[in-house]
């Protein structure tokens, strides 16, 4: 039995609870959320947990095996670094924390403790992004030359994070997962539309050297909710539709290639239009999977799906396209 | 009675003969096209219409008041040039031609003669952009904040001039008509999947001294068609979708506001998420439009709503785009 | 505080144990199930409640004020009239009993006792049925002409009750909910694929002596879930599509109306296609106004919008539906 | 070289000249229509056609091998029936004509006279039916169960004929082409929203001795145009939206199936839901390919696929449709 406590008890912290509260081999002995209004809501569906306003009852009590982080982005480096240090396993909130620095310490804590360091990017465990990594390892879609992603809505400003820290980890999480490598570099605009400067639209290339692209949309100003992406390969390409209740994903049997000819000078290119295939996807709630991912990886020392690895070089790419951004869009190249 | 010659009868060729053959007081005396076959297709159609190899035939034809040039880009400055010489009023084929000196030429011309210079932006004709259009002066979106625009489709890779070349023109032409304003900046980014450099794949921010910004995301190589551009005021929003086939346009009650308060560093926004209205929308052919807004500005001397000043900043904005793209996506300057 | 007790814990119970567990002034008392791995279920989520197998010990609880019914149709008659004979207000899921004369009994029973007896025809309380019927009320359509409504799905054949008893209860209540009056008579035609005769299919024709028409095509055997309703006045028009998940309702400003004139043997239509207007919302969770309607009802002696009387009209709709549609589809007229 | 004469220069009269018109091995001769300002309109495209508004100068020139009769529906017999008599090959447009026993006259001239004998039902000759026909007689959905269709929008109301004889000829063309055999009976219900008791909206179930069923929505009162079909196999399901520009038809690997078992009393149905499936479609005109198969059966005395035989099944079922509607949905058998 894997004993957890749970920092934050806000928007995620609900859902957190639900899904560990029925995980196997796990018992939450304690959430912990500074506001004593969370806590009656806490306490009136589980009675059977223990509900308090400190975190450090759960960072300093010696039954917890693992924690769960889900405050505040300021605050993850220092909550997960006592942790680690503390000798708990931890599951961090998307994303891993507000900058490489602060990852690659709580990298090097966890290596040396032999702790899991976890980051809660949900929609790697989801049925379609699953779908996807499905397809793609099967090649069914050739060698993939571009992702494409829009996620728009009218979406909360926040004071401190840009809208590419806010939205973005979800893409740059599906893109690291979906095309393993690491960027060249980054380039990034947008505007901000308040005092402070915190850009509420932004937009963000991402280079590689291997000719393949990827590009997000990211704004909390739009009247409606989108969230599409787009994977082309050179075999066929994929429309990724979440807001779609049922027929998320579309495979469709499209395709430009290159055709080889004596003559470098000509273009020719070879168009294909077929049929489209719409693939049945486990509709199953992903953060069970998130949780059940924790659990095992402690269990079995192994590394999660969803590794501080992809959390860093998250937090390497959402780093770079400030420091683009803030300097009109010029190439930023990651270390 | 005005007398045309229309040179180039390739993919839009049939569509200007149709809709000038259907204008009043204009009559198309030659249409010329160095293919012989097409010059058969057209005169099975119009047996009245003289068909000529040589575009000459009509730029030296001392009867024709007005030329149409619908043929690639790379020509239209020298058929321009001559025709405007030659003292013929001239309407070009989108984009004007293939520099900002190019243009600058030919309007200067066109003032020297006093003859009328017009570009084919077919799209500031269509019911949907003058609607917006409409929506806009009336002031219903109070400040416009921001257009994003996509456009993708799997097309047609051509040799000469990338993906932004042949597919901006629309946006940008809706983006000025719309936004009376020249941009301060543009940032452009992209890929070129064939081996001659040419972007199939491009995305370009337009940056504005107001606040304001705009983005293009413009492809060749999209399983799916998709023509979407979104217009955000401090009032209300619209979404333009210009592949539906009745309801193009939603215009919603939905703004973020920006509250004032004594403390600067607090982000105060007023969210508001209220009713859709979908107006109904003209359906009129537009080219039938642009046909008379040229017969009309040649009888009144007057400038054509699609004018060299549109026509011109187009260009002005495609050349620093790619100048931006070919310079990994640094801020490039309008002057 | 009203004291209640729900019999059946299967798919809809947990629904209605969750919505009556946050009314104010509401205790649920006991919940009883047959089955002891549904009372498990209950029991790690709501450690609070009685649970127990025996409905008895519900219907015999004198503290107990109000049952809620929430077992198979053909339980519905008996066990709410021996929890209305013991004094306790009674809800009854959808639809009301097996027959008319099982919901007449019913009813006497409650106006003899003086006690609240309604339906839990949930639908009657979403936000979108209360938009359109303020739509109505505010004789924005005009007068009505027609509700057409589509519901189909692959659903769950049952072997006792065909697919209107189970599918058209929802779009009855809506129908008699949003244009009150009863019908004239009843076609229904249908099929059975099952050796049992139970129809998996079935249209019904709703006819009115006022010129106004309704029609339903409920199926459990469609690839797709379809919920699309539409009404029809003549000065405006609905569309009521229930699996959009935003804007389920667009107000056309589209109508046909007769012309007088002289000679009668001359239809002189008149039509107008304008502009679409889709209405916000209130997407609360309907249940909720179900389980608050209830207790009102109750403390205020007040009849509820889900009144036996729409419970009742829906009843002898099904029955002389099942009529037509075993004798060929010939017309049943309503007595 | 085949010389035809077309009666009729309304709605779809040109539509027939365009496709006529660029048949090999075809003349149009003549074209008819009482109305001369429709006459202006043809000789301006098409100088070359004899235009004409006795349709008589084209039944009775010997010259002329072949009639298309697009005039209203009640002049097809009298057209058709001079135009056999006089020895012309036959295309009349949908519905053949206005009684089986016109139809059957029709026929029996034909017959004697060995004259081809066609009905325009262009919808067979879609790239899209020919895809469902492809999917169905490779028995990709197994054993059909049931067509559903819904043909709705704002229509013309038509002061003789009702919504059925204008809009179910295409449906049921379908439906008679895509499932091979007679039906057993007919129910129809409808309202007439005008004085002169046509209907305006009306719904047709179609049933056969087999356990198959179809089910029509016809209406010209509806503010949306909906044209979505269904059909239900034991193996795949398809729906089939015409109003969708690309996507027309998907196929769903989704089914139910009875289960044998020994106890008859208990339905076991076997459900299932899987992927789905789009295939492309070829999206040539479907009129060309009308006109070329009416060539060609005359050329090779063959039968065109939208023979007389379906022709007439047709008229049968909207008779009896007919007859149905005026008695209050009785079932009418079909002789």
């Amino acid at each position: 039995m894997i004993h957890v406590g749970i920092i934050g008890y806000g928007y995620w912290g609900p859902n957190l609870v639900r899904n560990f509260f029925s995980q196997q081999e796990c018992n939450i002995k304690t959430v912990a959320d500074s506001r004593p209004n969370r806590l009656e809501d806490l306490k009136k569906l589980y009675p059977s947990i223990k509900a308090v306003q400190d975190a450090d009852e759960i960072i300093n009590d010696p039954e917890i095996d693992a924690v769960i982080i889900a405050t505040p982005i300021n605050s993850h480096f220092s909550l997960a670094q006592k942790a680690l240090t503390n000798g708990k396993h931890v599951l961090i909130e998307k994303p891993m924390a507000s900058s490489v620095m602060e990852c690659e310490k709580l990298i090097e804590l966890s290596l040396q403790k032999n702790l899991v360091l976890m980051v809660d990017h949900t929609f790697l465990y989801t049925g379609a992004v699953e779908k996807i990594k499905e397809i793609i390892d099967n090649d069914i879609l050739g060698n993939i030359k571009y992702l494409d992603s829009t996620r728009i809505n009218l979406g909360l400003f926040q004071p401190d994070i840009n809208v590419l820290w806010d939205l973005a980890p979800h893409d740059l999480s599906i893109l690291r997962y979906l095309y393993n490598a690491t960027p060249y570099s980054i380039n990034a605009t947008g505007i901000s539309h308040t005092d402070n400067g915190v850009e509420n639209i932004a937009y963000m290339t991402i280079n590689y050297t291997s000719g393949f692209i990827a590009h997000l949309n990211c704004s909390w100003s739009s009247p409606v909710k989108v969230r599409m992406m787009m994977i082309g390969g050179d075999k066929k390409m994929i429309v990724y539709n979440d807001v779609e209740p049922t027929e998320k994903i579309k495979v469709y049997d499209t395709a430009y290639q290159l055709k080889t000819d004596e003559d470098k000078k000509q273009i020719l290119v070879d168009y294909r239009v077929g049929d489209i295939y719409v693939p049945k996807i486990n509709n199953k709630e992903a953060l069970a999977s998130v949780a059940s991912d924790f659990i095992t990886s402690i269990r079995e020392s192994k590394l999660p799906r969803s590794s501080y690895i992809i959390g860093l070089d998250i937090i390497k790419m959402l780093e770079a396209a400030e420091k683009s951004i803030k300097n009109n869009g010029v190439e930023v190249k990651l270390s």
